[in-house]
């Protein structure tokens, strides 16, 4: 097969295709129970407020008039005080399992790492959990560097209520 | 001692002060090797670019004419694909140690508490550092769940221009 792979920003008409990969992805990750995104809110969220950029990745067989969206990335702009600049942070990254091996992932991956430097951010950065040693070996073939010391601490629900009250 | 503590958004003439804040947090971590930020990067990436927020917190004692900006937070949006939503991510919380002991920290937690509900979002978080036993049992009182499966993974400086590259 002879295919392109072409990466570009979503448009708000693709909340639709995001909402689904994003439903893709928890299930991938049997979560699904988790997802209470609306279309309404990602639409809001994305296009409206902007509190996060979406990329979609497209592919087209050379014999294929029209081209598929198989993939996205997720990510918004971080800070770090003590660098004094943005970086970008990667918060979802999927790939429609028919279209994996192909290295999409990677090539979704590297052309954020290109637009941290257009923009110039200070850091890339992601999460993974600690049990995914396959993604983390990848992450390190990658140049990334684990930062086990640091703990996310979270507060939601009925906790962040509590919070803002005490 | 009686007094008052205020907390108001930063102005970009508090750039210089800001930028102390974090070499007195980066001396605290024992990190101040890492700090690199200037003023003129904090200025256009915080004032023009609001890539960031930063509020302030201002202590003024009942017999003083003048308040003393005392401690800051340095926050931004990161984003949420499975509940549709923004959070917000505390950077940076930082009170000088001449006025440690008042609950200002607290008080600038709080604040960011209530912001993340006025601003509908899912989730507030922030990270620690896994030596800092009296900071995670803080967090812990007010209710933040520490996520220990998640590591961070950090692209930056040269492995950043590889990766792009790759």
């Amino acid at each position: 097969m002879t295919a392109t792979f072409e990466i570009r920003p979503a448009k708000p008409s693709d909340t639709g295709l995001i909402l689904g990969f994003i439903k893709s992805l928890a299930e991938y990750e049997k979560l699904s129970h988790e997802v209470t995104a609306t279309e309404e809110q990602l639409h809001k969220n994305l296009f409206e407020h902007k509190y996060a950029e979406v990329v979609i990745g497209y592919h087209k067989e050379s014999d294929a008039s029209e081209e598929v969206p198989v993939g996205f990335a997720l990510f918004f702009h971080n800070f770090s005080t003590f660098v004094g600049k943005p970086g970008i942070y990667l918060e979802d990254l999927f790939v429609l399992k028919e279209y994996r091996g192909f290295g999409y992932g990677k090539k979704l991956l590297t052309h954020l790492a290109q637009l941290a430097i257009d923009r110039d951010c200070g850091r890339y950065e992601w999460v993974v959990l600690d049990w995914n040693e396959p993604s983390i070996a990848f992450y390190k073939a990658l140049g990334a560097q684990p930062q086990k010391q640091w703990i996310i601490q979270r507060v939601d629900g009925k906790a962040l209520d509590n919070l803002a009250n005490m």
